[in-house]
C-alpha cells in the first residue's frame, strides 16, 4: 500500500501517518520525490483493508499495491483447479462443457422435451431456474420445489447433470439437495450472507458475475465462499452493464483470459444474458470457446415464442444443435475437445 | 406496447403474431406505415411482462409503452406519499430530515459520542450498521444483533430515531425489532425474497438505488414492497457506477425531480457513498436538497482516521455541524425547513 | 415514430399533436388504448429527426420506430459490401485480412523492422501512426508527413499496404495521398467535418468505434460518410468504455454479429486498444476470427519496451507470429482464410 | 510513479527496470515488502507519459503518483482563475453568469425574439450554435456565417455576449471573429488539432467535458490549450453517458467541487444536455448553484416545440424567468449573486 501526500502536506502530517502506520502493526517506507512525498506501507495491506488512513490530515490517495483476494490468486495456487462435477465431468480441464436448456422450468413436458434436445445435441448438463429472480413482482417466479423435482426426473432419464439457482439462504438446503451446481445469478453476485452460507457446504458453486461487478470484485465474491472452505468455484461471465441498448448488456469476453491470468479458477460463459438476443448468440458461443472459457451456459427452449421468461434470448433446439457443430470445430482449432 | 415487424416480415408472420397477441387475451392493433409494419396491443401490457413476443418470426423489436410499475407511479397514486416514521417525524413532507451518523457501528462509546454530536446539529435520525455488508471478507463484518443494542441506547438517551440495515431474510425479524427505518442496501436492491418480506412488515424501508440500476428498476424494486402491502418505502439515490475513477460513484442528482415526476414516494440522497470523498459531500449536500431531496443521509464520525468502515467518506463532526447551517439556508430558499 | 400522450393528456392536447404532425406533411394514426393514447406517425420519420414534438403538450415519449440510418442499413443493401482495397485485397470477402504494425511511426529503421516482422508473419497491411492524438501535450506526437514518407518506403520495399490515421480536414489531402486505407479514429468518430470531407474522397476509410458511442451512433457516423459519395467504408470495434479498470476498455464482440445483422459494412476488430494489455491479445484476437470479424487491427512492435506509445499493449513480433499460427486455425473452422 | 513488479519477478527483472529508469534520466528506490518488490522513480513522471515499462518483463503495473496535467493544476496556480469575457462580466468570480438562449440559431426573428426574452430574465451572455454538430447527416446543420451574423446583431441590440460553438478549425478565425466566448462541444474535447488552435488565440475557451471523459481527461484537454499560451479557459460539465436510459446524460454535479479541488479553472454547468428534458432542468440548475458552479448554460427557446433541434430539453421564457428567481435565492443562500 502507498500513501501519497499532498504537495502542501506539512512534516507533521507526514510524521503522523508514519506513526499511524506503525501504531497498527506496519513498517512505513518513506520516500521524497521531487512534487510528492509517498509512503510505503511494509506487511499484508489485506490487514489494513477498511482503515481509514485517507482521512488523515494531508494525505491526497491510498493506492493498494496487491490484490485483495488471497486465495482466489495465482499467487495462493499456481496449478489449475478442476472442479469434478461427478465421476466423470469435471469443469476447468481439456474437455469443454456446455449447460443447456430453459430460462425456467414451466412443466415437466417441457423440461423433458428440452432435456432431450439439448442432450442429443452434445450438452452434458441441463440448466432449469426453479427459483426465478425476476425484476417484475408480476412476471412468473418458478416452479420452487415442484421445480427442483422435474429437473431430478430429467437428470434420473437423460443422465445429465443438473445446475439450478438458489435465491436465498433459506431455500439453500433444498436445493443443494436436487443440484449437481448451484448457480448464483448475478444479482446475488455480493449476497454475502449466501457466500459464506456456501463456503460451508460441499458442493460445486458456478458464480456469475454481478451486472456492473468490477473483475477484481467478482474474484472478492469467490473468495468469500473459498475462505469459507469450498473451492469447488466455477466463475461465470454474463455480461455487464454499459451504455449500449440495442444488447441486454455488454459480453465481456476478455475477462474469460484475464480471470485465467489473475487466479487459478475455471471461467465459463453465459452469452445468452449476456447479448440478449438468440440471433447473436451462436457467434458469441465460438468466441467463447475461442477465447478459451471452460464451457458454456446456453438457453434453449424447444419452443421459444412460448417461454414464459427470456424467449427472446433462447435457442431453438436446432439452433443450438448446430452451433455445437461449429463449436466443436473451434474447440479443436484451439487444443480441446466438446 | 408496440411490436415493430422486420422491413421483410410476410403477411404470414403478421398474422401469426396477431393470432398470438389475441390468444393471451389482448386485442391487436395493426398499422401499415411506409416501411414498417407495426402491431399495437390494446390491454394491460403489464401482465405480458415476460412473454416472449419477439422471438416469433419476422417481429424486429417489442417495445413496451407503459411504465412497469403500478402502485408505485403516480398515476396509481397522485398526491404525495409521506411516511411517518414517529409521530413528530415524517419523511416527505415540508420538512427535510437529516439521518446521520457512523457507516458502522464500532463500540458503544463511539456511537454514544456520534449521536450526541448530531443530535447536538440537528440530525433527527441517527445511522449506523450493524450487520455490514463488506467487500472483502477480512474486513470488519459489524457487531450484529449488539450492534442493534447499543444503537438502542442511543435512541433512548438522545431522542433520535434509528435507521439501520438488513442483510439477510434470517435477520429481518431483529433488525425490524430495533430499527425505526430497516435500510435495504445497493447490493441487496434486487434480493426479492427480502423485498417480498419488507413487503409483509409495517415499517418504514429505505429503499437504496442499485450500483448499476435504473430508475425504473429502483422503482420495480419498490413495487415488489408495495405490492406486498408495505406502503412506507423511502428511496435513497446513492450514487450509479459509472467510467469516471475519481469518485467512488457518480451521484446521480436528477434521480430527485425524476423519481418525484414519476412516482408518490419520497426520495432522499445518500452523498457519502454517492462521491466517496469527504472533501465533496458538503456542496452535494447542499445540491441535493436545492434539487428537491426529502432528507438526506450523511456519514460521520467522532474521529474518522480511527473508522473501521468508510473513514475517507465520513465528515468530522464539525464539518457536519456547518454543513447543517449551510443546509438551512438551502432548505429556506427552496421553502423547505431543516 | 410513435407518440406516447400522458396518461392526463386532454383532448385537446390529442387534437394539437395531430395537427401538428399533419402540418410536417405526414399522417397520424390515432390509438386508444385502455391506459394510454398513441399516435403513430405514417411516413419517412427520419425526415423528422431533430423535429421537437416531445415539447408538446401531453407528450410523454417519442419513440422512434425506424433506425436513424438509411444507406448503411442492410434494408438499403442486401448483398454484403466487400471495401477493394487494392486489386489483391479485399476486405469483408472470404478472405481475413490482419493489420498490423507499431501505434506509431518512430523512426525510419523501427518501422522497416516492423514491416518485415509483420510481413513475414502474413499481414497484408501496415499500421502505424504519423499523426498521433495523444491525451497529454507533452507526448509523442509523431512524426508527420516524415511519417507517412516512412510508411510509403515500408510499402514499396514490403509488398504491404498501408493504414494510417488523419486527425484533421487540413492534413486529409496529405493522408489519402499516402494512404491505401484512411484510420478515423475513436476520439474523431463524430468530427462531422471531417466526416463530411472523407464522404467526397475515393479511398477506403477504417472508421473506429467511438469511445462512448452505441451501434446506432457509429452507424450514423458511417452514414455521414456513405450519404457523401464514399461506400468504401470498413467500420472498426476497438472497445468501449466502462467501469472496469483492469482493462483499458471492454471489447464488445457482440458488435461483430451485430453490425453484421444491422448493416451491409464489413467490420473489423482491434483488440490491442479494446484491452491494452498484451498479454491477453492473442485470445481477443482468436475470439474476434471466431465471432466473424472481417479483419484484426494489431500493435506490433519490435521492441515494446522502448515503444513510444503503447508498449503495453504491443504484441513481440515473436507472439504475433504465433497469434497468426492459432488464427489460420480459427479462420478455417469458421470456414473462412487468413 | 510507482512500478508494481510480479510476485514471481526474478532479481534480472529487477535489475532491468532499474536500469532502464536510470537511463531514462530518473533515480530510481527500490522498496522490498513482504509480498511485492515496488520501485519508485524519482524526478518529473509527467517526461514520462508514454514510456513503456509495463512492457518490461516482470513488471505488473505502472501506478501513476503525480496527476498529469500540469498548467491546468491548483499547485501550478494557487489562486482561482476569474476569466474576464468582457470589462464587466467575468467568470469565475463572485457573480455567478447564466449564459442562456436557443440550441441554434434558427432566424433572424428566432434568435432577436429569444435574445430579449433571455436578458429580461437575467441572462448576461446569449448562447446560439451556428454550426451544429448533429448525429444525423439529415439535420439540420445549422446557418454558418449567416447565424454568427445574427449573434451579432442580437449582441448589439441587447447589450448580451455571445459564446457559440466552434467545430472544426477551418472555422476558428470567423467564429473567433464573432463570438465573446468560444465553445468547444463535448464531441470535440479531444480534438486535438482544434485545442492546439485554441492555444493560440487570446479569446474564453468554453470547454465541454466529453461525453465519457474523465475529469482527469478533461483538465488534460484543458491542458492543451493552456500549454499553447491561452490561460482563458473556463470548464462546462454537461453529462456523462452511463446505462440510465431515462435522462439524455447523467448529469454529474460533484464535478463542480472537484474541479475546483483540483484546478484553478472556473467551472459552470449545463443542465440542458445533462438531463435531456425540460421539466427537470430547474431542479438542476438549482443544484448546479448550489454545488458552487460559477454560471449555467442553458437552453431556451421562444417555442420549444418549433425548435429544429433540442426543444425537448429547451425551456420556455416563461420557465426560465421562473428559475432564474429562484437560482437568485440559491446563491444568496451560499454567499454569491445572480
Amino acid at each position: 500500500m502507498i500513501i501519497v501526500m499532498a504537495h502542501n502536506a506539512t512534516e507533521d502530517d507526514i510524521k503522523a501517518v508514519i506513526k499511524k502506520v506503525e501504531d497498527l502493526g506496519f513498517r512505513a517506507h518513506l520516500s521524497r520525490g521531487v512534487e510528492r512525498t509517498i509512503i510505503g506501507i511494509i506487511g499484508d495491506e489485506r490487514q489494513l483493508a477498511g482503515a481509514s488512513l485517507e482521512a488523515l490530515p494531508g494525505v491526497e490517495e491510498v493506492i493498494p499495491i496487491l490484490q485483495p483476494y488471497k486465495m482466489a490468486s495465482r499467487a495462493f495456487r499456481a496449478e489449475r483447479t478442476i472442479v469434478q462435477v461427478s465421476e466423470d465431468i469435471a469443469i476447468g480441464g481439456e474437455r469443454i462443457h456446455v449447460m443447456a436448456g430453459p430460462c425456467a422450468v414451466e412443466s415437466r413436458e417441457q423440461l423433458l422435451e428440452a432435456a432431450a434436445q439439448v442432450k442429443a445435441a452434445g450438452a452434458t448438463i441441463l440448466r432449469g431456474g426453479a427459483f426465478k429472480p425476476r425484476t417484475s413482482p408480476y412476471s412468473f417466479q418458478g416452479l420452487g420445489v415442484k421445480g427442483l423435482e422435474i429437473l431430478a426426473e430429467a437428470r434420473e432419464k437423460y443422465g445429465l447433470k443438473i445446475v439450478t439457482e438458489v435465491m436465498d439462504v433459506r431455500s439453500l438446503p433444498v436445493v443443494a439437495e436436487y443440484a449437481d451446481i448451484i448457480q448464483v445469478g448475478a444479482r446475488n453476485m455480493q449476497n454475502f450472507d449466501l457466500l459464506k452460507e456456501l463456503g460451508k457446504i460441499d458442493k460445486p458453486v458456478l458464480l456469475k458475475r454481478g451486472l456492473s461487478a468490477t473483475i477484481e470484485e467478482w474474484l472478492m465474491a469467490a473468495e468469500y465462499i473459498l475462505s469459507g472452505g469450498n473451492f469447488k468455484v466455477i466463475l461465470c461471465e454474463r455480461g455487464i452493464r454499459t451504455f449500449e441498448t440495442y444488447t441486454r448488456n455488454t459480453l465481456d469476453l476478455s475477462a474469460v483470459p484475464i480471470v485465467k491470468h489473475l487466479s487459478h479458477l475455471p471461467v465459463i460463459v453465459d452469452p445468452s444474458h449476456g447479448v440478449g438476443r438468440w440471433q447473436f448468440i451462436p457467434a458469441m458461443c465460438r468466441a467463447a470457446i475461442a477465447a478459451g472459457a471452460d464451457g458454456l451456459l446456453v438457453e434453449v427452449h424447444p419452443n421459444p415464442p412460448e417461454a414464459l421468461c427470456d424467449g427472446a434470448q433462447s435457442l431453438t433446439p436446432k439452433t443450438f444443435a448446430e452451433t455445437m457443430e461449429e463449436l466443436r470445430r473451434i474447440a479443436a482449432a484451439v487444443g480441446r475437445k466438446l
